[in-house]
């Protein structure tokens, strides 16, 4: 082959905020596939705020950290270019833990294959993949929401956030969206039909919370941790459920992170914390996949890529994450 | 009657811990009963940690602050020795939301009759009371250790933990104390059977932990809060269930309460953290008080009574609970 194959290596741990010089921006000769393997061309690669935890040495945690010289984990969707895998042709569409580079050697482990006149391809790394089953299943299994229930989700104009709240909405909740921004606040509102959203750079969240949940919060999925955890612990309805999915304000602290110091609600309020992994729900994955195509075929759920052209741009297409700059789930295209 | 009630009655909210001026210690002649009344004479009063968060104003809670000027509220049992109400005679035994005070007027709600043959009366107040009641209820139906699992209880030498520990041990876990100071540790491994103890105010509770608990912790039964549920959460067993029941650590602080900075391990572990409020188990006491009494019966479970003799010493007494002298269930015998 004559290509070349450029690739993003994580050649430093971040302190904080990711930054370019924490990556080396290699190329090599893409070379042919060996005995078993499949070599694929990347099409998209998703930016996901797990990530930046795969970034950090340390602490054990439920895969290893990406190690110093490697090239950076990511979930990618791509086309097969080369096979000596039986279980995969030439042209075959495959979504798969694939790295941020231009191509990627497979021995097949890991590798599904994917319909691309199904869906757009990026969707695949949203709706129809692991932001997908986060949601799914991390309200439905672990929130349990009831109808006429109140739902509250964060990061509600993220790539899981939006899925959340819609879910919720088709399961006959009411749900308040937490979001950065009066164009976000409103496309939940306007156009995702949540019953309310807040702004949390401008609004007061507990605040709003006891004006837009009066009977309290029964099921708070999570995305952000910190400040605004708290002000929903203020706020829990009696046997609340809260999903924690993730903690964005905190994954880029160099200091500790800041625990949920109201976290005694759970006691007054006999309410749930629970930790949803979605690497557990991957047996059940075709249970989301069915229900999501559907309402997805029949307008009741709606998805939104945000992509940004050009793998040479990760570094400062990741921090979109954490600025919230992101609208729906971040994508960055490859080829 | 020519008897005189003595009463502690709140007349300040503390600013961390109690002291004797946030109370007054009042006398008044004791009356005859009213239509409906009876009039009891105390004879041993709980001190309980829950009772801290009861001379706090503010935040919503499961019950409301006690008023100031009221009496101080507090579990005791007593014998009834003036009656105008049909359900109970002279010289009944009874138990409930008596106050701090000699004598109590009670309409008959709220109070439960005992009998002193059966058990030590300050027994009604610990093992088969509401102590007794939070250690069933909370270990078996919100942590529900499987035999061959680790429990690890924290105050471990309190009313609540040396029952958790023990009925830990009868459902066949391993069962691992956290306390203060040696004789707290000998105490739990010599006489109650633990499998081990840690010390905190000496041991690194974290690495202690770890050794203890090889293959991490599957319930941890929460008292105390602060630096050690945190160090509970670095050892996490795979969906390990806490049971958060107090958090005796941080009832006396003038700041914000300090919140679980390793929260997070709830999502690498797919942990749950769950609130218990005794009272939700009040309809299903007997359940408790028929294990509880046979263990008893049968030598399996031991339990240990701290009586401080005098009403008028409530103040001090009170504050044993959180300097960590008390040794079994605290209880001021007041007749």
């Amino acid at each position: 082959m004559n290509a070349v194959n450029r690739q993003f290596k994580l050649i430093a741990r971040p302190a904080g905020a990711v930054k370019r010089s924490d990556f080396e921006f290699a190329s090599s000769p893409v070379r042919d596939p060996a005995e078993g393997e499949v070599v694929i061309q990347l099409l998209y690669a998703s930016l996901d705020p797990a990530m930046r935890g795969w970034m950090n040495d340390g602490r054990e945690s439920y895969m290893p950290p990406v190690a110093l010289g490697e090239v950076m984990r990511a979930i990618a969707v791509g086309r097969v270019i080369a096979s000596k895998n039986a279980q995969f042709a030439v042209g075959d569409h495959v979504t798969g833990l694939l790295g941020l580079q231009d191509y990627a050697y497979s021995n097949g482990q890991g590798l599904n294959k994917i319909d691309p006149k199904l869906a757009p391809l990026p969707m695949y790394l949203g709706a129809l993949g692991m932001p997908g089953l986060t949601a799914y299943f991390g309200l439905l299994d672990i929130g349990q929401p009831k109808a006429g229930e109140t739902v509250v989700v964060s990061g509600a104009a993220g790539a899981v956030g939006a899925l959340v709240g819609q879910i919720a909405k088709i399961k006959g909740a009411r749900v308040v969206g937490i979001a950065g921004g009066a164009d976000k606040v409103r496309y939940l509102v306007e156009e995702l039909g949540f019953d309310a959203a807040i702004d949390y750079k401008k609004d007061d969240v507990a605040a709003a919370l006891k004006t837009h949940c009066p009977n309290g919060v029964d099921v708070y999925f999570d995305n952000v941790g910190g400040d605004i955890l708290d002000a929903v612990l203020l706020n829990l309805a009696l046997h609340a459920r809260i999903v924690i999915c993730g903690a964005i304000s905190q994954y880029n602290n160099t200091q500790a992170v800041k625990g949920p110091a109201n976290y005694l609600s759970l006691l007054v309020k006999r309410a749930t914390m629970k930790g949803l992994m979605v690497g557990d729900y991957y047996p059940r994955a075709m249970e989301a996949i069915k229900d999501m195509g559907s309402w997805i075929a029949t307008g009741k759920l709606k998805t939104r890529e945000d992509v940004v052209d050009g793998l040479e741009n990760f570094p400062e297409a990741f921090q979109k994450l954490f600025s919230g700059q992101n609208n729906g789930k971040l994508v960055l295209k490859i080829a």
